[in-house]
């Protein structure tokens, strides 16, 4: 079973309108509603990749049991724990008048957590690693939890033998790394960040084993770092060397989905004991085929099937 | 006790924020959720009176859930019928850089209804008029519900000898008002647009006595009918004669909330048996309250209580 921890979850709203009137009151054309958060991206990619999985984490309020809900009609196994604040709402207006696609959001902020709720999330989180083949920590932190969350799940994971994939930004990555997860997974924005100003302009000129050197000194005692460089492809510095997957046609798209579904192939990669090549060509077909898809979180079995063909994974010396 | 239907109910979401960036990704201020739609507006006016209330109504999906729930966390007792749609949202964005309060609003549509949801709620309806001392029946119909509704609704109101207030729109309110409510409370606007095009431009300069011929003709089958002018107060044609109540100071504000406040106001006199003098004097009074308030709904006690000395009801002769 591959354990998806999501600690800020949300629901998505999706508008669509023929031609906005800000100002006036507006009648949408279409409305989607979806469970959303990168977590929740990961944990409907593991799903439709058949994959066993099971997401933890906090919700709250009228929203979280909306979130649970919708897992639910989706079939994919959660336990949250509850919390007294409420889950946030994502709501995006899509503007048909705007020639390219006019997207307006606004996103909520995460209900505030207290100790005690983590306390209880933690106690379910320990319960759940010892039927565990491998954890996925990913997204952003809801108020009231330290920097140092992921640093904690990622030390109960390594001491329950359990391999931790984390997605995270800035400290929470920063300290998650320095716990030791099996993999963390930075897009070159949040390397960047974590490398500073100096050293961000120059890396996304470096390529190859430079720049996995680089991530590997700045992110060194996760087992494997694996950065997704967008329509570049993958770049894995890894225990068995430093591997290269590249994607052969640029496909414009759903950023979000796209490393969301990598982190996924990652896990997936991991409980099916796959070695770094064949986890790289997964993980790069899924990232290609998510991006090509409107919604994060879901891929067309075709467009997957079709870059795996395509898909070029080389070792970097 | 007072059931009032709300077959189209709303879960009312608000954004705060500080300066909205269109086409950019927002993070509001403040956010607020509260059940809305007219009925659920009424249903909490008479509760903060202290009525004794019920609401009916069809909700269903995520949305349904929340409304059920955020009314429970107010107290008010609430037996909706489940349908298999989704309860609708409503959207409002309020931008803090538009000086006089820029306020965007996304309207979802309703569920779609079915004959054998509408005919299960029906049961409950009928089941439910047993106990009621008055029935309000407010607000817009869902889709699939036919503007017969709520004549359906005041046939059986009338066959039980409950009266019912019914404040609607068009072809609904048309058909309802024909069935015989004790009470109709359209607005001018509703009332011209009954009335037809050449009627209403001159409507607004009639008073008195004059439009509430009017209103009787429009909508003679009902017990009395009873207008509502916004800042000029109400006016009611009854089998007690005709009646005008002013409010002194007009009172910038919700328009929405005063109407439904209103309409609590006709229903509680109902039960109170008070007669129409007094009936108005409440009525008017409670609409310039929710008037003075932000949300649809509510209003503050100080602010009734106040308006209460300071109505004006006479008979129009």
């Amino acid at each position: 079973m591959i354990v998806v921890v999501c600690l800020n979850p949300a629901l998505d709203v999706t508008h669509q309108l023929d031609a906005v009137s800000w100002g006036g009151v507006n009648r949408p054309r279409a409305v989607h509603a979806r469970p959303g958060g990168k977590g929740l991206n990961v944990a409907r990619t593991l799903h439709a990749l058949g994959a066993d999985v099971l997401v933890l984490g906090l919700a709250g309020g009228i929203t979280g049991a909306g979130v649970e809900a919708s897992l639910r009609e989706l079939g994919v196994p959660a336990a949250f724990v509850s919390v007294g604040g409420e889950t946030r709402r994502t709501f995006t207006v899509v503007d048909g008048l705007v020639a390219d696609g006019g997207v307006t959001a606004f996103h909520e902020a995460g209900p505030e957590v207290s100790r005690d709720e983590f306390a209880g999330f933690l106690a379910r989180y320990q319960g759940a690693l010892s039927g565990a083949g491998a954890m996925v920590l990913s997204g952003s932190l809801p108020p009231g939890l330290e920097a140092g969350t992921y640093a904690t799940l990622v030390e109960a994971a390594a001491a329950a033998g359990v391999p931790a994939v984390l997605d995270a930004h800035g400290e929470a990555l920063r300290q998650g790394a320095a716990a030791g997860p099996a993999i963390v997974k930075p897009n070159l924005a949040e390397l960047a960040a974590l490398a500073g100003p100096a050293a961000s302009s120059a890396l996304a000129a470096r390529g190859g084993a430079e720049l996995a050197a680089m991530a590997a000194g700045e992110l060194g005692r996760a087992g494997a770092v694996v950065i997704t460089l967008g329509p570049e492809g993958l770049l894995a510095a890894t225990g068995d060397g430093c591997w290269r997957a590249r994607i052969p046609a640029a496909v414009a798209g759903n950023a979000t989905g796209a490393g969301d579904a990598v982190a996924a192939a990652l896990a997936h990669g991991i409980v099916l004991g796959r070695p770094w090549d064949e986890r790289l060509r997964h993980a790069a077909a899924l990232g290609a085929a998510a991006a090509a898809a409107p919604v994060a979180g879901e891929f067309r079995q075709q467009d997957y099937l079709g870059a795996l063909g395509a898909v070029a994974v080389e070792e970097v010396r």
